[in-house]
């Protein structure tokens, strides 16, 4: 931490498809610094994909692309074992393709983040995170690398070293942790917090503080770039204003990642 | 035409899909100075546009993006009635994604030629080249936009420049034209030529003298910057081979499009 | 018309796709007769079909096959020239895949009804009403073929004769028809009708009548054996239960069209 | 065994898509009792089913679904981690469509034999065996459920007693075996045999003898229904024509599994 703390706000977009709408991207958007837009795979199609990098545009929010597993049926949420060479393909090619449509609207990418299950399984398998970090740095050694905060955060410096390439990185504000840094499972009851007042504190000392209370109590370090932020439904853009809001009054600054990362 | 005459031979490459192989690419394309490249949505997946590209970058033959509808089941052959905002979409996307896997191999698109229906769609409602063309000079400007030769050259050549991209002219040494100069539809007798001697002299002609003789006997002006050659199938591949030879032979100097459009 | 006077009440169900939700099924297969459901081309998956059949069930709706052209992308709205053949072909593949979902829970597929552009151009194509009808007929003669009423009445009964499958007309209360008994373009100003209580007297005087209120005005005949009613929104919900319950009030059987047609 | 020994031939065929041809499936079809036909999620499409069914009719073979993971990128040979409800229903879905065709043709289908990673996975995982033998006991109780011969014989008829199907089993002769009676994995060295004299003994001891000599040398048990051949190469069905001959030498009677499982 230096004097003036510095953070992004990131969510997940663009994830309608053809007739079917999902999330409310025009209303997250505003709030946010970073937009990871959905690439066709697991969701979004090139129409949605031009307008999410429009609106992007629009409110001065950096886009970078949230790859997926080609699951459009399971949305990208389910674990498929292909190969690293496959999973570096299809970041190649997804990233590529929304390049397309942000040099189309004369922007550049910033990020990449994986979606769903190929980020979970790069949580638990670095060769992964090694595969989609070497096809970012083919495509442009510019675009940062979004990974999971965690105790591991030296050997992901490293893959980004390594590769010529940034690295960010990512915590939840309304997911539990355990002691070891690490998100608890979905499954597990109580992985999902709702409730604003402790979301919001909970990012809050993320960015001033690089720390967590970990599920059992543990105050534990957690040190992020960013943090991941939901438009799924009224309630969830709410949250993300009064982040945002509580963020700004505590003096922390809210920009896009690649000002600082 | 200069004193020194120059040409294109182009084909379409990186058809395969998965487990299911298409076309002979390995044996074609050291035979060719520009390769038009699948980019999954009629035809190819991530992992072959990178062979592909490869193959190309190997031989030193030119990449272009390919796009078409997205009808794998249809290969791209069928009208489908998108409108002009989701063909451009299209062309954006496609050619995005290929351009991942140029730039991974340190490459740039030289062109991008639209594939099957969406390329005889275009032929007849020049609307739908400008939606092409627009896509195109929004991804970048150097590309070049591969079109049919014919008598709307003209009307062409100004769509290019409306949108500040060179086009290049491309003829069917294979294909019998009608004495317009438009393609005899592929479901009239006699619309596709299989004797290699005649498509050799043919594709001679077109070269040397920006001529071609109809269906009719008449001979009529056909100005191509590129010839399209095949290789699905090792016949086709041998009259690739005939035709660069005689080309060759002729004293016409075959290279890629990007230096002389 | 005979003195006691049966209609049917069908709805397009099932569309929703992996996490992505649409239509309010829940809420409209309560008050209609038969369920068209979709089958995985244009919208709907696997789960889906089995839900959505589960509910019809649970209701004593009955279940039909509404196939599309395989583009999930364009909702099965875009037409595609597709052939003859391919047509049958996707039409008998989707109407198995019902079946066997209503195998599952003890049904028998009561109807087909061709979705969006597939329907759409049938209309205007009688050949490929001959090749769904041929395609149902092949799969199992007791699945009765839903066409648009309209004045081309004779020659499909004639198609339905031809193959041994039952006919059942069918005409929308919120879209406007020309005097020829055509529905005027959904592009057209005023296709389609917003206000319930003018779509209800439609509804109920096709009902009574078997006849129509024209765009200019007309009475034109249009006998209809179902009326298709729609689940997207709230109000589309109302709407239905207002026309059901006029149409009970009017002592009109509100039926699934297997029982008379 | 009885002392009149009968075996039946299997091989996955309809494994084209689109313009994509696999597999020589108009030499293999006369030469086996029981087609799987793959059924358009990772292989195979509406037209490919039609001809392969009609196929399959011309010679007297057994006609039955190969329902597999939707994954034509991958060709079903990847494991997805779909749920058991979402696995039931990919199999109700396929069933039904292949049934389409079946009926189409006045046919019923024999059986259900899962593809590739379905097959894989349901092998080391008992609970996909039952939610798969669920869903084709749902469609229609008269259709097999064929599963991998092996130790756990047992525990899979009580599987197809609980659903009240009949089971068959199914045996490799051209796959090494461990001592135990389960396959060795395709990436160990020696997993597929490719000589035909050895591959055609194997065949002949497994149906007279129900027994196979595994990779260590060891005789084991191993009682098959069906044997599994391919049909993807022309030395592939020249192994299957030598299979079905010296089968017959051998006095073994080769008919399609539904006469005597």
């Amino acid at each position: 931490m230096t004097t003036k703390i510095q953070i992004d706000l990131n969510s997940d977009v663009g994830e309608s498809f053809g007739v079917y709408q999902l999330g409310l991207d025009e209303e997250v958007i505003p709030h946010i610094t970073s937009a990871n837009v959905a690439c066709g795979f697991h969701a979004g199609d090139p129409a949605v994909m031009r307008k999410t990098v429009s609106l992007a545009k629009r409110y001065g929010v950096e886009v970078g692309a949230h790859p997926g597993f080609p699951d459009l049926l399971g949305f990208g949420r389910r674990n498929v074992d292909a190969t690293l060479e496959e999973i570096q393909d299809y970041v190649v090619y997804q990233t590529g393709a929304l390049m397309g449509f942000a040099l189309s609207q004369g922007l550049r990418l910033q990020h990449v983040k994986p979606h769903g299950s190929l980020y979970n399984m790069a949580v638990t398998n670095p060769k992964i995170w090694e595969a989609i970090a070497e096809g970012v740095a083919k495509v442009d050694r510019e675009i940062i690398l979004v990974v999971l905060a965690s105790a591991r955060k030296k050997s992901l410096l490293e893959i980004g070293k390594r590769h010529g390439i940034r690295v960010a990185f990512e915590a939840f504000p309304d997911r539990a942790y355990n002691n070891e840094g690490a998100l608890v499972s979905r499954r597990e009851k109580g992985a999902v917090i709702h409730d604003h007042e402790v979301v919001a504190k909970r990012a809050l000392k993320m960015a001033l503080e690089g720390k967590v209370i970990a599920f059992d109590g543990t105050e534990i370090d957690l040190e992020a770039d960013t943090l991941c932020v939901h438009g799924d439904n009224p309630a969830a853009v709410e949250m993300v204003k009064k982040i945002r809001q509580e963020l700004k009054d505590a003096g922390v600054t809210v920009l896009p990642m690649k000002w600082f990362v």
